[in-house]
C-alpha cells in the first residue's frame, strides 16, 4: 500500500484497515504530501526509509520520497517477493479523468502496473483533511476481493473513484468507465514576497470538456462508483495510419 | 519550448537554434534539472520566472519548476494565444518505451496535447553533457514542418528518439513505432551520512521485455529515428468487456 497525501492522511489509515480484513498489509507512504507530483522519482536527493509500525500482518514504513519511489522500495527493497496486490489512497481528492495524469496515487498503480502487479487507485472526490470515507468502504473491499481473486488483464490497472459523501444522495453503484477528456485552465495568482520580489502560485479550474455519458466525471456526478481500467502503453494505435507518412 | 535538463543544457540551445530556422521562438525552461520527473507541478512552492533574452523572434525564460509548470506558464501567462507548436529537449537521454512514462520532457509535451496544442518531444539516447546533436538536426526540422503543415490528430502528440551518435552506423531513416514494453529494475546503493544514518540512492537497470520490431527500442537499436504517437487518454478500452461484471 501507499499513497500520495503523507503517511498522516485519513484515508490511508482507512484504506489499511480495511485492507487488513483481507491479509498481510505492508504500508509505504510518503512522508510528505506528494500530491499532483505525477510519475516523479526521486533521483537527486537521498531517500530514508523509517519503520514506524510492525505487528504480525501489519507493518508502516515511511519514505522521504514520491509515491512511485515508496512503489519501487516497497517490491524490491522491504517484500522478499512482489505481493498480491498494490493499493493506493484513499486519495483526498478525485483522480478521475485527466487528473489521473498528475495523480500521486494512481503514479505508484502505474508503476505496480507495469511490473506485474494487480493494482488499484481508491481517490475521493473530497479534498478535505477530515473527508468522511464510510459510504466507499464495502465497495473497496468488494472491488479489492475481486481482483484479488480474478486479477487483471495483463498491462492494465484500475482508477477506482468515490462520489463524495452524501446522505441525501447515496451511491447507486459501479459504473466501468472511460476517462473523461477534461483540462486544466491555470490561474495564476501573483504575488510580492517581504524582499520586494515577484513570486506566484498555480491554480486553476477543471474544465470538462466531455458529454459522454459513459465518463467517469458522469458516473460520479451521478452518484456512481467510477472504475476506469487504465493502462501505461501510451500508443495512440488508431492514430498510426494517418502518420504513416512520417516514414521515411 | 521546454525541456527538463535545465537551461544550460546543449540539448535546449541545440533545438532553439533548429526551431528560430522555423519562427519565432519562446522557450520557458526549468531552472533545475528535472529529469524523472515525470507530469509533477509545483504546487507546495511559490514560483519564480525569470527572462533571460529577448530579441525580435527570440525569447527566453527560466522558471523554477518543473517542465509541467513552464508548458502552463508559457501558455497562459507569457503568450497571448495558444503557439502553433510546442516542442520539448532535445532530451540528453532516451525517452523511449516506458520511459516516457518517468520523462519530464515528454510530461509537457502531454499538457500541451491536453490543451489541444500540436506538440513534439525530441530525446537522443546518450545521457552525456556534452552529447553530439547533429546528425538529429535535419530529422527534426522535416518532423516538425510536418506537424507544422499537417497537424496532428486530435489527443495525440509525438515522442520522437534518436539513436546516439555513430560514425559507423549512421540514422537510415524514420520508423513510426509503438511503445516497447519494459520495466526498470531498481538497484538501491546503501549508504551512511557523515552522521551515522543510513540513506540510499535509487539506480536502476532497464529490462525490455519486448521481442516485437515494431517498437521504438527496436528501432533505435536499428538506426532508426523512432516516433512513436502518445495519446494521453489511458483508458484501456480493449479489457472493457472482460471487466464489464466490475458493474452493479
Amino acid at each position: 500500500m501507499t499513497n500520495d497525501d503523507g503517511y498522516l492522511a485519513k484515508g490511508l489509515r482507512r484504506l489499511a484497515d480495511l485492507m487488513r480484513q483481507l491479509g498481510k498489509v505492508v504500508v509505504v507512504s510518503t512522508e510528505q504530501v506528494k500530491s499532483a507530483q505525477g510519475h516523479s522519482m526521486t533521483i537527486n536527493e537521498p531517500l530514508r526509509l523509517r519503520l514506524l509500525e510492525q505487528s504480525d500482518d501489519f507493518e508502516m514504513y515511511v519514505l522521504n520520497g514520491c509515491p512511485v519511489d515508496c512503489a519501487k522500495v516497497g517490491f524490491q527493497m522491504i517484500l522478499d517477493e512482489y505481493p498480491a496486490l498494490l493499493v493506493s489512497g484513499i486519495n483526498h481528492g478525485s483522480n478521475a479523468s485527466t487528473n489521473v495524469i498528475y495523480s500521486g496515487t494512481m503514479a505508484a498503480v502505474v508503476e505496480a502496473c507495469m511490473d506485474g502487479i494487480p493494482a488499484i487507485g481508491f481517490s475521493l472526490e473530497d479534498y478535505s483533511h477530515d473527508a468522511y470515507f464510510d459510504h466507499a468502504d464495502s465497495y473497496i473491499l468488494d472491488i479489492t476481493k475481486r481482483v484479488l481473486r480474478d486479477g487483471l488483464p495483463k498491462g492494465v490497472c484500475l482508477n477506482v473513484n468515490f462520489p463524495k459523501y452524501s446522505e441525501e444522495n447515496p451511491i447507486k453503484g459501479v459504473k466501468l468507465c472511460r476517462q473523461a477528456t477534461a483540462r486544466w485552465k491555470e490561474i495564476f495568482d501573483k504575488r510580492r514576497d517581504p524582499h520586494g520580489r515577484e513570486y506566484f502560485w498555480i491554480g486553476g479550474e477543471f474544465i470538462v470538456e466531455d458529454d459522454g455519458t459513459d465518463t467517469d466525471v458522469y458516473a460520479l456526478k451521478n452518484n456512481y462508483v467510477s472504475v476506469v481500467p487504465t493502462q501505461y502503453d501510451w500508443t495512440a494505435y488508431d492514430a498510426m495510419k494517418q502518420l504513416k507518412n512520417f516514414e521515411k
